[in-house]
């Protein structure tokens, strides 16, 4: 039984991660922190977990949060994190960081995506970043961890395999991914109003997405060229779900087959990566930590399909994953919900 | 003043068609016809109607219809449609045929996709393709026009001029399409149920869609090299609305602004193209007979966005505009609304 | 030919308002006016405009508006509204408020459920509620109308005929109503979200809704006792559309046939109320200015089933309505889309 | 341990019984029948299941599924399930029948509800009503037990401790209950489809829906008097949930605090019905057990709100709790997602 806090409790994927840490069997809730809501009970906050626990929202300090915790999710925005980070990681909590100020390898690439200065740039790029299926042994003993986009999340998932088997072209990547609402967060905008969102889609941020430098820095990792990745995000009308199609030049020779082959063995032992026969369909994954892929041909390229729910396995799903492993649990513990 | 009926009065391009059809200063709608629901008031058929027309829903023959009208939308499911359609020309009416019967160029194109015989092998290639903005004057004095898909319009008008000024290479054009669900048409089945389709995203078809086949025909006509399409549709949960997001490869020195200044030059006198500086939403063409087009630069590729209503400009709407040119009118009359 | 102008243009009534004026022939669209939007054109605050008018925004005076327009759609707040109309009505314009500032018969029921003076005491009373089936000699010859509020629309149609005519009990009305979120306005506000509000209905407001003053007051003038209405609005995920479901105590002997054939007979020649044999869809009335009416018995009590557009038989189609009567002209012109 | 099985494994009730019981720590799922998909897996018939079970949809008789499970839920249509569950109990298994078939008390009632003859009517009125908040001891040692509809337990799990309790009148209540559209089945009907329900509300089955009787029937055995309920269902544009909004008279003297009181007292130790003191949304208790209960006055009237996931609460996660009383276990096993 490890002591678990969430920082930042009122958003989407704070959310997410109460639903799951409620019903996991090693974990005990003891802190929710917001500094609008604190003075709360959590179960006002969040209607939905009303009955299911009498934790208060309180406006915490990291050191305050830290000293009640073993391992804290901080669910903070990018930026505002980083600070909370350190203060944390200074009072001995282990951290899970939602936001995106650890995921990149190098500073200067976030100060250039960011426009802000890295509050703790001594720590970027030593920290693992959240992905179980790649990188599983540095996420065991990590102290901090980066969880992933959920953009990336679903790029990464089936693109990896492919470079670092050399069966895909780097330098002609496209990514068209189409999110539900839900990634866009939890703070009034027009943009997010049900009557702009509804009976519509769009494509935005096109070219100028920091998800896009994130689904790059992590594939160089496995292939000695820096790749190519046109990536373009849609808003579509549902909740939750992102479903990315990635068109990729196969190399000389290789077929879909092959590349099916290659993806099905890469994960034969992940739990949460299922290579499906048929076209995947969000529905099929939301409220799951599942990422489904699927592979086809279409005048010589191979059209990849990958969809996950983008608050699951796209964030708090991830999450609870990888303290899974931190702890030495089995890494699927309250997972299959 | 001229007599219009519509053939297969049930679906959702006939709902579409009629609206506007009652609305146009100068048509008197004449018949509407189904098998199944012959008998029925067209009122009562489709509530919307009720108390904006008395028209009865009958089970014509061609003949009877031909007799009654100067021109006739028929809105009757490919291979079904030819046989009514060469009909209806036989006994002197004009018609707009909204099925893919005579969109092809080609009978064995149209066996090979479509897998039975074509009913009108004499016709097919010399059939008008009911894209007015590219093929104005073969539609203004035609007897018979062939309606264009609802994405290949969304396709065919960014991607047309950009190929005949030779702006883009042909062999690496990526369409991926996203489509509401009135697309796929009033026929019960699962796959249509809101609760399959709603919260949910999938693509479907891929590599093997019949409207790939189209777009590259058509496009065809403005080039010497047959183009390269990659084509995915998915289908999002919505009612009606495309969008597709494409991408293509600049021919050398060319610039995402010389790309959207051909298209701004291109479509200048085109009351129902709008190349715009914002990302399109189908929200902004809904209901309308607009396709909207933007142009943006990623990572060395152009990201061409196109929005359209599939029933209006993707259907119905585009056959008015053709009924409108065949009949000498202003081609904008009904179809602002 | 008259000029009209549009005070407040950013929210959901002003972009339906001017859709409909847009293609209305005796109106040419002058002025639309905005605070925070003045400069912008209004193609590109509403990009659905877009190449159908060169109209700037401004942030014009009432007095400049009034100067500009013969009649003027005021869409602003209550409170905000009526110190604008006061001034436009100063300077000459004929005004339709689409505020609740004018709705109601006293000013202690205003200030009552307002909480705020009213800005304009000596004329609240005496302007005309803009409801053409009901009032339309009064609004034919109004300086100033007062557009009633979208739920008491789908309330009094079915509801003032039978008080009038004694087929209903007057003291246990209940007014169950179903609303689409535009209704909810343009600004932001968590609980507007899409992913606040997709997949989910919650009732607001129980007891306590502004409009349910506005209907007793309004059904008060054809009856001699004060009816007594418990009303409950609802929010669903849709965007837009009203379904009332009314349940009514008949008096003495009336039957569902007789209050049926009562509304019938009322509205017989009111093109814009159908009383319909169907359970009414607001599919079937969205983008019109249509209130579809049915009647059922159930279990002793008559059950009347009321659908309209919010937007439009509930706000801007309706305040069209009433411009074409103030000017003498069919009342239906612009109105069947 | 024991061993259940499904028959009728296709529908939305069935996907939802599958999730819960392969979380459930006490059960081991042996058998998924079904006519049509016997022979594919049911990872293929339901991708979401795709990893989680090896297990084959098979096409068994009551008795081979009989002889493979110690209890079954029957997922079948009404008429054609009680003939099934004969031959389960006559085989040994206990059943949870999710259909009309046993919810009844009476043979004539049901005939004349449902317009067939009753398949087993030996049995009828003996079966326990499977709400285990109002039904408890009979579920636990019952062989069969009758599994409430939807509707019904949205709105007698407000109603009935106010009728023991005579804090309401029993000949005026009336249920307004709005419904997701999972509700209305997975069989191909137009009705169904995503472009007919999306973007539309109406009300159906007004005052004559089955669920009527079955709540009148429930409601009886908590007073002397056949209580008269209105009652009308509406389904609106979601998945999954119902909002039963409910207008009641509350006998002299019992005020809204006090209704609210009973209600709370009444409902205490249950871990499932939660009496709130905001708004109930559906967004709160989808994917849960939950019932969530609020009261308001209006006007004279009381007005309940009550809100359930249609497929948890109102289908398979009762049917589980069911399951979880009749084998002695904690009945909110594995419905804490």
């Amino acid at each position: 039984m490890i002591r678990v806090g969430i920082m930042g409790a009122t958003g989407y994927t704070a959310i997410e991660a109460i639903r799951i840490l409620l019903r996991h069997p090693h974990v005990e809730l003891m802190a929710a922190t917001s500094r609008q809501a604190g003075g709360t009970a959590l179960g006002d906050l969040h209607p939905q977990f009303n009955g299911r626990t009498n934790l208060m929202v309180e406006d915490l300090t990291p050191q305050e949060t830290a000293e009640r915790c073993d391992l804290v999710l901080c669910c903070l925005p990018h930026a505002a994190s980083a600070p909370i980070v350190t203060e944390l990681l200074a009072h001995g909590a282990r951290v899970i960081d939602l936001s995106a100020d650890y995921r990149l390898s190098a500073r200067e690439l976030y100060e250039h995506w960011y426009g802000v200065s890295h509050p703790d740039p001594g720590r970027i790029g030593s920290v693992p970043y959240g992905l179980p299926e790649l990188f599983h042994d540095q996420i065991a003993g990590a102290k901090l961890v980066a969880n992933p986009g959920c953009y990336p999340t679903s790029a990464i998932l089936p693109l990896a395999p492919l470079i670092k088997h050399q069966l895909i072209e780097t330098d002609m990547i496209i990514v068209d991914a189409k999110s539900g609402v839900s990634g866009a967060g939890r703070s009034p905008k027009l943009t997010n109003l049900y009557s702009e969102v509804n009976e519509s889609v769009a494509a935005y941020s096109v070219g100028a997405h920091r998800h896009q430098p994130e689904i790059v820095d992590v594939l160089e990792r496995f292939t000695h060229h820096k790749p190519h990745i046109v990536f373009t995000p849609h808003l579509i009308p549902m909740d939750r779900g992102i479903l990315s199609t990635i068109y990729v030049r196969p190399t000389d020779g290789a077929s879909a087959n092959q590349i099916r082959e290659c993806l099905a063995t890469f994960y034969s032992d992940q739990p949460f990566v299922r290579v499906v026969p048929h076209l995947p369909a969000t529905k099929h994954v939301i409220h799951t930590n599942y990422c489904d892929i699927a592979v086809r041909e279409s005048d010589g390229w191979i059209v990849l399909l990958s969809a996950i729910d983008n608050l699951v396995k796209g964030a708090s799903g991830a999450a609870v994953q990888c303290m899974n492993i931190m702890n030495g649990w089995d890494q699927t513990t309250a997972l299959f919900d």
